[in-house]
């Protein structure tokens, strides 16, 4: 299948790019947040079959991913626990199944940012090619029922500008939010076939901050009205914003890069024009949390038993 | 104890500042990233006693501290475990012993950013006052002997000035760094009664990203020089940094609005001028986080004895 953007065809494959000419020159790359290292590890025979990449704040979300991808392959084996291959650390978590790669990021962009350096250089030391990467994540909706699940178009910055800003020796570098259009379609037909929950396509705002970043009355400081937040929010979904979390831009950005497919797959958990705080049940928050992981879940099996 | 910026005399206690006229129209504030509420927990018997607020990036680390604290503090019961206050969670964890409070923040200014808005409304619920607060964390070092602890003047972003930007309704407002000077100056007095290592004093650089945004030549992108490297680190040198992290500038920001004493304590792991990777053994790098820990550690027992 080709995506969009002509980076692959049918006939050959696409490898991880790393765009670091020193990286050459490490006799032994130590990938520290991960407690992981070329001389330590064998990353081709631990990773290099790898073609699904899914990352998400939590750790318990992301080891109850892998869980799910095991029983919905039917590669579960009731006995088996699933090691946390970052055992070694409590920065992130990774967990493996067949060819499917689960890891943690935490939260905001520049977790999320250490995260990718070190899982791209791990998929190029692994020489691992035509990998698929997610983001599953929960965020606040604009103007959607809560549970409503968002696939992103573009990741726009808080001036609703698909752009993000990243600081190279003090130097404000521009990079492009783009993600991969095709597989973002892809996503809406898996989500028509499921037919479990509403889909939604649109822009996703990418924040700084949770509170005063995305217009809260709720946080510690406040110095807006209610009306200030209704416009701006308003201003947002003017400009096609439906949803803001705190990881897109960096993430679409660090995936275009690097040659990795990405989209991002986020549940709302509350309607913003509504209000802030997440009163929600633990058991309705937890149920809508399950959708990201079931549509990319659809998705990923769909794509095994076409190449079997 | 006076602090040189005069928000406290020793006859008078200082509450911790909200900045948010709608906090008070809420029946119910739930604090979402702990899992804690004031519907759902007794904040102020929970809390209201708490005088020393200890953060970290890591849950482990965290709860080291906690069982360190309890030791030095004779407070230690063989049998206890010391449970995480928010295990209904996986975003922070927190534990409590006596007046002493340890909380994990992950890494990066949004991720902290969250954990503050929610611990200083926390401590505000609590009716707590006077309280002390300090990060405790790892850092690169610039021309240091790795393993050197730095006790942060002042906190400056990524072209060495003492600012924080916060972005509010898409428009950047400038926040100050500035820490309490007289905390510093105890801690660098504490580290001279204790005699076990080294401790400069000096300013500490705040950035967005681990690798591209401190200028490291081991990331999956590195479009720089070795030479170029050099010259941005000589030039944070000139400006009196000494070591860089991903927390501080918020961290201060944050704590000088909410009136907390505050104060960074960080140890470096590396020397940047020297390299980039993190290949020091893991015994060796384990007792250098502990530094922090005992220096703070120190300060807090030292107070507690001298209020008996």
């Amino acid at each position: 299948m080709n995506s969009r953007d002509g980076q692959r065809t049918a006939s050959c494959t696409t490898p991880i790019l790393v765009h670091n000419p020193h990286l050459d020159g490490l006799k032994d790359d130590v990938l520290y947040h991960f407690s992981l290292g070329t001389e330590t590890h064998d990353l081709p025979a631990m990773f290099g079959d790898v073609k699904f990449v899914c990352v998400g704040g939590s750790p318990w979300r992301m080891k109850s991913f892998i869980e799910y991808i095991a029983s919905i392959l039917g590669m579960e084996d009731p006995k088996a626990e699933y090691p946390n291959i970052c055992a070694g650390t409590d920065r992130y978590a990774m967990y493996k199944i067949g060819p499917v790669l689960s890891v943690s990021h935490g939260m905001g962009i520049p977790s999320i940012a250490i995260m990718l350096h070190e899982l791209i250089k791990l998929l190029h030391h692994a020489h691992c090619t035509d990998v698929t990467i997610f983001r599953i994540g929960t965020s606040g909706g604009i103007g959607l029922e809560p549970g409503t699940v968002v696939v992103t178009k573009q990741s726009v910055d808080a001036n609703f500008l698909p752009k993000f800003e990243q600081v190279i020796l003090g130097k404000t570098v521009m990079r492009n939010t783009d993600l991969d259009s095709g597989l973002a379609q892809e996503l809406m037909d898996c989500s028509q076939e499921l037919g479990q929950f509403h889909t939604h396509s649109g822009n996703t705002m990418c924040t700084m901050d949770f509170y005063e970043g995305q217009a809260r009355l709720d946080g510690a400081f406040c110095s807006y009205t209610e009306e200030d937040k209704q416009e701006y929010l308003r201003n947002a979904q003017n400009a096609g914003v439906c949803n803001i979390e705190m990881e897109s831009s960096v993430f679409a950005a660090m995936c275009k890069m690097s040659g990795l497919r990405a989209a991002v797959v986020c549940v709302t958990l509350l309607d913003r024009l509504k209000g802030d705080q997440l009163t929600g049940t633990h058991d309705v928050l937890n149920t809508y949390q399950q959708r990201p992981q079931i549509l990319v879940g659809h998705y990923i099996r769909k794509h095994l038993t076409r190449n079997k």
